[in-house]
């Protein structure tokens, strides 16, 4: 089955373990540093290559991330692992720094109307910060990545123009960014639309490497990732049993599930680098920290290649 | 959006919805008669086309079915919508025409284990009794159409050859049968093999409509249908709520979800005729006669025309 890859189909796919920053900035009840970072260590030994370990923005506004410096300062270190935080101001990026994490992930919505909400900024006012942002990483070793909230529909706004996504996108090329994730915040993308526009960015800006931060929220996540596999999209965000969640829609799912993910590119002969049995011990282990049943699909029914006795 | 499908996406998709049988089949607690009747008949009156209202099996097989002639007996009939019912063998088909369905639907699997499990006979035998079901149907004004269980993979056997695949559609075929649903029984499908084998049907039997029955087992169902829109199939089973599952994976998720995939299709500019805040409606007095929440997502976050004020 491997090798039998069609059309712009990367061969190989990194996934981005967002589940200790997206999956828990929202989750109703305190979840401890100790578990956070047991969590963290178990994605790290599965073989995925990148995890968000937290966010470094205001306590007040996310009280569940407020120890994500002591995150952190505490978790072990893998030689193959880096560990991302996200950042929205300099003050962000300052901690970064002094975390000695890999890289900070900028984050801004291409809607202005979820920018103010999401970081009491507009969104121009938001890339003058990164600006100061990128001068202050520049001379450290935490790289930097971007996301754009919101690509592909706002929840206040409705659908957010390519012209306007383009226009922020060309912004973050203009001071320095080669990494940029395009996010289906609230799950209003399709496969049409992620198509569309992947292809788009792809053509327009070689020198960028394009990411998909998909939420499950209409159900819609695997056929979207699928999509943007068709685009060649080569990098995807992702959390373990598919925790996260959405603020405007609280009983809908989060984002895409990791395990889910991994078990559909290894299906179709993608390589991940990642260990799936592991990966669902993880998610297995997420679900027991978190003591709810999560909505991940493999770590109940098991991979594909489950034969049953008879 | 409209108007804008790539490639051999079909312009209009016929949903047939399975909840009443595929979906309660296996339901843990006994459903009253009156409530499947209920939901039967919402079901009816929100665009959907084809229902497929019960199963005339065995009663002691399954349970769950017993009451299906009651059902048929009892529920109102819609001009425009199809009630058909599964059936296994003759007896089946003489309850089929004495209640006066418009359609029988038969099933196979495509791995003999399985087949055997599910009906006690032979691939084989279960092709020698559907000719006589044909016999029997043909002087009826209950058509036929047919479902291969097991079409992508079976938990016993692992793959299943496309050989073995196609050989037991050229039977169906000649026994007369023109519509064939092809079934991923337990989630083992993955959408390049979706996409491999309903293009080699299609271009090999253009006399026979061809359909998916997708389950979400492993979290696939959508990208899969994605998958099988992007062959060219314009058919696909599916159950309100995503209700249903896998006597051999019960904690994991069902059939595909009809109002999330109505939406999927309604978002990428495909019609289907169906009014989705009705579908939405119908899923939720699922999600209220069965005492338990759904897997729909749709149903839980709203369509994504969904604008809030701010």
């Amino acid at each position: 089955m491997t090798s039998l890859l069609p059309g712009d189909f990367p061969r190989r796919v990194v996934m981005r373990e967002v589940s200790p920053r997206d999956g828990l900035q929202i989750w109703p009840t305190p979840v401890a540093t100790a578990d956070k970072i047991r969590l963290i260590e178990a994605a790290a030994r599965t073989g995925l290559r990148r995890i968000e370990i937290g966010s470094f923005v205001s306590p007040n506004a996310v009280p569940q991330m407020a120890d994500s410096d002591d995150v952190a300062d505490r978790v072990a270190r893998f030689a193959d692992v880096a560990f991302e935080v996200l950042v929205l101001n300099t003050r962000g990026a300052e901690r970064a720094i002094r975390a000695s994490v890999d890289a900070a992930c900028i984050v801004l919505a291409a809607s202005d109307t979820f920018n103010r909400r999401n970081s009491g900024r507009s969104v121009e006012e938001s890339l003058r910060e990164f600006r100061e942002i990128y001068d202050l990483l520049r001379g450290s070793t935490t790289r930097t990545l971007a996301t754009i909230g919101t690509a592909f529909g706002c929840p206040y706004e409705g659908d957010v123009s390519e012209d306007r996504l383009f226009e922020i996108i060309d912004s973050l090329v203009s001071i320095g960014e080669r990494e940029i994730f395009l996010a289906d915040t609230t799950g209003m993308a399709h496969p049409l639309a992620i198509e569309r526009v992947t292809r788009a960015v792809l053509a327009r800006w070689p020198e960028v490497r394009f990411g998909l931060h998909l939420h499950n929220t209409r159900g819609l996540g695997l056929a979207n990732m699928l999509a943007g596999l068709q685009s060649g999209i080569d990098r995807f965000d992702a959390s373990l049993g598919g925790i996260g969640g959405c603020p405007f829609a609280p009983q809908a799912a989060g984002n895409i599930c990791t395990e889910d993910a991994v078990h559909l590119l290894h299906e179709m002969g993608i390589e991940t680098g990642i260990d799936l049995d592991r990966l669902i011990e993880a998610a297995r282990l997420a679900q027991s920290v978190l003591g709810r049943e999560l909505n991940g699909q493999v770590m109940k029914a098991g991979p594909r290649k489950t034969v049953r006795a008879i």
